[in-house]
């Protein structure tokens, strides 16, 4: 592979951070990367790993010649953490983000960029209800989608750059405005969360609830609840984040199921089948 | 393996059947196979297949000497079904059903036994949301759980031959009552259905909904929606014969929901955490 930059730097070795570093290593990517982290071990694991060349827990070291800065930090603290290293930014470098909210955090963190600095927020679709250093692994984004949300400020060059070290590690790049990235996420993504959230602990609230019955589940039941197992603090903050996006979709959802409610209380056979057939149809379109 | 029945009938070879008269046979779990069914092309088939030995579409014919007989009509004609068949039924002969919803269809068939005839209800926790004979296969009910459903007035003997036969096709039986079979069922299985056609619905209901953007979805959405595809007719029918069970799951749901929903909008954060932290530690226990 061509190596696209030659110095990336990855704050934050979680599973996004953690598994670009596998990639851009494994694929020469880039001539060096430094990683910036608060727990010592992970950062030790990192280097001795010889996916970083070198590991800082302050901005004030390594990132002079950085030409891409890569935030990979939980969604809620990526404005922070764009404000505690934009003083050590080098001119011409690019700032990107992998939240999976985007209309606040690209809000806030493109006027805290130096000038000859380009941010373009980023949200590569990938990622399993796990997290952390330990979950990353190669390929993570082979074949998978990234969305990048560009603004009317974004500088264009920086954005076909980005694009190609994107595909670079096997994804195919979707250029959204940051509302509309907003928006379908809620209904694509963060819907499903809550409701599969909302699934499980409906089971719990049942009458005679008993573990024991979880057992009796076939398949669906487990596949759909396989992301209600996902990492509490990050959807919190996706749902603060994306507020009024989710909430909609929650309630989109809400009249939906009360559709199908009140067709089984009142025995409606043909609203009953009409509707399991549209979700088929659709469902089978995909 | 040991037979355990000289002659087994099956009528209706969808997917149940149709798996089960594939491993009947595979197993030499009976001396004989009789399919009943409608369709000709379907029981040419199965016979050609050698999966059966004979195929009606009366149930005139080779019924008396069967001494198990299993009913895998859709769950709605299961009663008719037996009304068509008991009439033909040799003395010692035990039936059982395949159907997922217990209650209403036991109290129907069980007064419909002649003499000596033993009805014992069942459901295996196999399937997909694929249905019919040309998705059946070996092996479906290997290191599945088949729910047996006894009454007060089931023989046991007959029990405990029907537990041998599902044992003899890999599954694990768990013996329960109807009213907690259906009830347990309403929660793990129709309740994540009625989420799943509602949620695939509410996505198409979405102001700007655009298919395109079903192509964003990760894993977790595919997963949670494979079951959306499932047949709408079988759905209906369930629906309307667990009605009273599955509302009331519902019922639960939309609390549950409600409750995250209104942590999102009020931005109780230690709320949204408990809410997703529950979640994740039931999840973690299945």
């Amino acid at each position: 592979m061509t190596q696209l930059f030659k110095h990336i730097a990855i704050a934050g070795l979680g599973l996004i951070g953690g598994s670009l570093a596998r990639d851009i290593r494994q694929r020469g990517l880039a001539g060096r990367i430094t990683g910036y982290g608060r727990n010592p071990e992970r950062m030790q694991q990192a280097r001795s790993l010889g996916l970083v060349d070198d590991c800082f827990v302050g901005f004030d070291k390594g990132l002079d010649d950085a030409d891409l800065v890569i935030v990979g930090t939980p969604v809620s603290t990526i404005p922070q953490t764009i404000r505690d290293l934009a003083p050590y930014l080098p001119a011409g470098a690019i700032v990107t983000d992998v939240g999976s909210v985007k209309t606040a955090v690209v809000a806030e963190v493109e006027p805290l960029m130096p000038p000859n600095v380009f941010f373009i927020g980023g949200h590569p679709i990938a990622g399993t209800e796990n997290s952390g250093f330990e979950s990353s692994v190669h390929g993570l984004f082979e074949n998978r989608i990234c969305v990048l949300t560009p603004t009317g400020a974004s500088h264009q060059e920086s954005l076909a750059k980005l694009e190609a070290f994107w595909e670079g590690v096997g994804s195919r790049v979707i250029r959204m405005d940051v509302q509309t990235h907003d928006r379908i996420f809620a209904g694509i993504s963060h819907l499903p969360h809550m409701v599969a959230f909302s699934l499980v602990n409906a089971l719990v609230d049942m009458q005679g609830f008993d573990r024991q019955i979880l057992q009796y589940s076939a398949g669906g039941f487990r596949d759909f609840t396989r992301i209600a197992a996902s990492d509490p603090v990050m959807w919190r903050d996706i749902a603060l984040l994306n507020r009024d996006n989710i909430v909609h979709a929650i309630e989109v959802f809400e009249r939906s199921l009360h559709r199908i409610k009140q067709a089984i209380s009142t025995g409606d056979e043909k609203m009953m089948e009409s509707f399991f057939q549209k979700s088929r149809d659709t469902r089978r379109e995909i």
